[in-house]
């Protein structure tokens, strides 16, 4: 259905499976905020041709390491997948390889994309900006993006992988909880007074707290800068275009590839794989389920949902029936 | 004074200077737990010949963006400093270069490398493994460094430098205020059965909190696992050697950079500055001093360091007295 949506509106096979493919992989993994819901302001940005179906991108070696990606405002997903082969490439000459991308839009969630480096056997980085919806720690105003960041590494079986922004709470679960009228956990966000709130209704107003205080401040606004740099990409509120239905993708994106074999290291999966291991078998704390491996409950609800698919809100999937619908009338009248 | 003493113990003139140089950046830059303190730890390490001076370290291009250093256990300061320029020198061709170091001891603080590269120009990048003193998020026992990350670029006037370990405080902070008889903050520490709490005593028994719960043990755990990886050292509690007298090192540290000049990319630093300047202004969260930057209160209290002198400790003072009476005595029956 979302490739068919996609297709009509333009997009090649080849873009609206990759794009579509990113979207179900947020739901996938449990992250909604990078799923289905984000199809409207897609199908949207298509039509008022923020988004161009069939761009093509260009992608220029700057520097033998370097790749200098101009996504052409094409989808993210089909830009990114491709740039992800080229440094893979690059890497295994140069040993390290990165690129920074811009013009592209979102990309998704970062994490199959580092994944599926490490899965080659490739140690992965990604850095994005996004929209400012973090308050710098000591102020009240959104200005900085809640700007993830991704790892990956080879670790036995299955890769490690994390993937998180650097804001306490994602914009898509302030919105689902004041849907759903719940409380926000303390500390994720204050008032448009900058009081810290768990009233999802004045967080809407305020801005979402970084994660970690000072420190995860630190952390989301170093991605805003070291993205913002070496993409040639905006700051702040400045950063635009993957949210709104109106302006132009201003976001950057960074992706960085070790090729281990290239760089001579010894193999290193099972040592990881026997230390995470480790740390799971590890004594829990006090009323605690014990450890987590970032990456465990995004592969346990990823198994989860392939075998029984995945819940979507009643509201939400009316809305994508309608738009599928719209679309379908619009090609019939073309026609 | 630290530099008679290194040299006593039979330091080169350099390897003096530049360890002395580490030591006291820390206590310059109000990070003591990364400052003269750490001497006598240092010393008993030349004595029981754990650090080996006039180390000739071996650095390979193992492949074209990617320099394996093998610090043969000299001095860590002695050999970042070298490594520092070797990449430097390489990424203004590559773009992008990277160094992977074993063998070498405690970098000291990872700001002044990475500031010294933005003051370059550069943008530069650094991680870390430290001994394990953070309990993984969930789990109760220290398993984790305290990895820390550093990251810094031209922003304006001054470079943009961030400098953090990923867990909640330091083992130097805890023990501080043991001696002071003064709280951990709520949230830093638990106690030996996994419980949280303030009490520093309990803590010293127990285990470091990583930073912002889940997120900040994802980032520690990451740096663990890329660092280990790629430096082909020891992960958890076979990371030793910088806080001990006893045990080689296995830490490892991995620094990156980027050269913007060699990437192509538009030049960025007023840009980045004026972004900086427009946090700086923004309005405060009430009871909030404003916004800091990351660096800013590292860099004021380095000017009014440098100006006022450092606050010692009598107990540490009266210890690194009696450290270099014992050591040139030692010189003295030696001659």
């Amino acid at each position: 259905m979302i490739v068919d949506v996609l297709r009509q509106l333009g997009a090649s096979a080849d873009e609206a499976s990759e794009q579509a493919s990113a979207l179900v992989e947020g739901d996938l993994r449990g992250r909604h905020s990078h799923g289905v819901q984000r199809l409207p302001v897609i199908v949207e940005r298509l039509r008022a041709g923020l988004i161009r179906p069939g761009a093509s991108h260009h992608a220029t070696w700057t520097a033998e390491a370097m790749l200098s990606v101009d996504g052409g405002f094409g989808f993210g997903a089909h830009v990114a997948r491709r740039v992800v082969e080229m440094i893979s490439e690059r890497a295994a000459r140069t040993g390290l390889a990165a690129a920074a991308i811009r013009n592209a839009s979102h990309l998704g969630m970062l994490a199959p994309y580092v994944e599926y480096l490490a899965t080659n056997g490739l140690v992965a980085l990604a850095f994005t900006t996004s929209e400012a919806l973090v308050h710098p720690w000591g102020g009240r105003v959104a200005l900085v993006g809640t700007n993830p960041v991704a790892i990956a590494l080879p670790a036995g079986g299955e890769p490690f992988v994390m993937d998180m922004a650097t804001g306490a709470i994602s914009k898509g679960e302030v919105i689902a909880r004041r849907l759903r009228g719940q409380d926000l956990p303390p500390g994720a966000a204050v008032d448009a007074e900058g009081r810290p709130t768990v009233d999802p209704v004045a967080a809407d107003r305020g801005a979402i707290s970084p994660f970690g205080g000072s420190k995860g401040f630190a952390l989301g606004l170093a991605i805003e800068l070291l993205v913002a740099a070496l993409t040639e990409t905006e700051l702040g509120q400045r950063v635009r275009g993957t949210l709104d239905v109106t302006d132009p993708v201003t976001k950057g994106d960074v992706l960085m590839v070790f090729d281990p074999v290239a760089c001579g290291v010894q193999p290193f999966s099972e040592r990881l794989g026997a230390y995470l291991r480790e740390l799971r078998d590890s004594p829990p704390a006090p009323g605690s389920q014990g450890v987590t491996i970032p990456g465990d409950r995004m592969r346990a609800e990823r198994r989860r949902r392939l075998r029984e698919g995945i819940p979507l809100p009643e509201g939400l999937w009316r809305e994508l029936v309608a738009l599928r619908e719209g679309v379908d009338r619009e090609a019939s009248a073309r026609a």
